[in-house]
């Protein structure tokens, strides 16, 4: 970023509707920057497929941040942060951060007994990036995977009697079998958010809640006040937001608002190919 | 096709693993065939994308299996045949069938109050493509979409009580309200025969089930007895079956067996963008 712009471009990349959590955090912590938001919708979800495929995507998207100008990349997307941060961080020639090491940092901050529950996509389980970034904090992760919460949250049920019998069956497995002392839960899917009152029920009434949605958004607090010329509280000034979209516009217009908090104006199609 | 080959090449495609359904009952009726399959596992699901999307996804498909050889092409997946089978039929060369035809001529065969309901994913059912084939043939529809049905299959739980709780819910709705004279019940996805047991006992016990992948292969064979030397039985000998899959190789080798009953190998691994 030029470190005499007053106001930064920050891009935030997500595979579909998830990252607008992590948008939103953002919006409500640095108000004073310019927001370029892509959905890689019509390609989603990235939490099934390999970790080829997903950074092959990853890379296309973050590229036409780029090009539209972001001076700054948050990889909204646990899967994309998980498989190909590296590729991604080799690819453009501008900072990036993801959501894994944040959450990581947090959850570190608030585990007692050094014990961590990670929940998220299969694809981001089996990568193991949050088991190894507790590590190096010198905690110990169970990771589990949860594939359908993102469908339950993409159903609208998210406070449906079905998923909390789904999430304390996968909750359950998680701090069972000699876990119990886990004290913090890490939520490793932007989707997650939206059930956070549900998982709070379910989770043993011990344990921490870590969003990584807003850890990361300190994080990137952070990073621009390091770089930036305004004051420590960010630049000043109003948000403005646009939006990216590979599937239909109609339809991000639709759905974001779940996720966002408020109304999904100018969504562009993006086709990657072309 | 060549109308002297004696032995058709058959192009099966479908965005994942659930067209595999399909190929199961096309070995199982027509044994003396060569099979390509072609799984777009690196842009799946179809079933909650945009037309648009879904008909450049699965012209592309269509094409490759038309460079493979095929000189027919089943369209195993019902969100691409609901969405996009005129594009694919005007694109090819060579006959297409998909699977919404059959299913609603069986429907049609086997209700005697002319009253159907259909369930499938939320594009399938936007499209009304069922609802429009039953409307000709005189029949009264009901369309049901039930997307939790597939990430439910494809998480394993084909005998839980979560997914016989969800298909409660979901069912419930689509006989309530009016609609309880309805006797048939078509699965409109090719995930759903996995689950045909669990669909059986919570269905009200009146209700036929129609399968679209067992229609779907028997118009198969009808196309081929028409246009092929060999008897009505179709041609002789063992069937061959190659795999192509756009996300991982090994992952379709794995999850592969589940939809079609028996070890899945010589999977090569496609990129459409190449």
């Amino acid at each position: 970023m030029n470190p005499l712009a007053p106001r930064p471009t920050i891009g935030v990349f997500d595979s579909g509707f998830g990252g607008l959590t992590v948008l939103k955090e953002l919006v409500a912590l640095i108000p004073g920057a310019d927001y370029l938001y892509f959905g890689d919708t019509a390609r989603l979800p990235y939490g099934s497929k390999s970790v080829e495929t997903v950074a092959r995507y990853a890379v296309e998207a973050t590229h036409f941040l780029e090009r539209q100008g972001a001076n700054l990349l948050v990889i909204a997307c646990n899967t994309a942060t998980a498989l190909a941060l590296d590729q991604i961080t080799g690819a453009v020639h501008v900072p990036v951060i993801g959501v894994v090491e944040p959450g990581a940092e947090q959850a570190s901050a608030a585990s007692k007994n050094r014990r961590v529950v990670v929940i998220g996509t299969e694809a981001t389980v089996s990568s193991h990036a949050y088991l190894k970034a507790l590590q190096r904090r010198a905690i110990e992760a169970r990771e589990k995977a949860c594939p359908l919460l993102v469908p339950l949250v993409e159903e609208g049920w998210v406070e449906h009697a079905v998923t909390e019998q789904v999430a304390r069956i996968y909750l359950q497995d998680a701090f069972g079998d000699g876990f119990q002392g886990a004290d913090v839960l890490v939520l490793g899917c932007t989707h997650y958010p939206l059930i956070k009152p549900l998982l709070r029920r379910v989770a043993p009434p011990h344990v921490s809640i870590v969003d990584s949605a807003h850890s990361t958004a300190y994080a990137v607090s952070g990073k621009i006040a390091e770089i930036c010329v305004s004051s420590a509280q960010g630049p000043a000034g109003q948000p403005t937001l646009r939006f990216f979209a590979t599937d239909s516009a109609e339809k991000f217009r639709r759905m974001g608002p779940n996720f966002l908090g408020h109304p999904v104006d100018s969504v562009e199609h993006v086709d990657l190919k072309e």
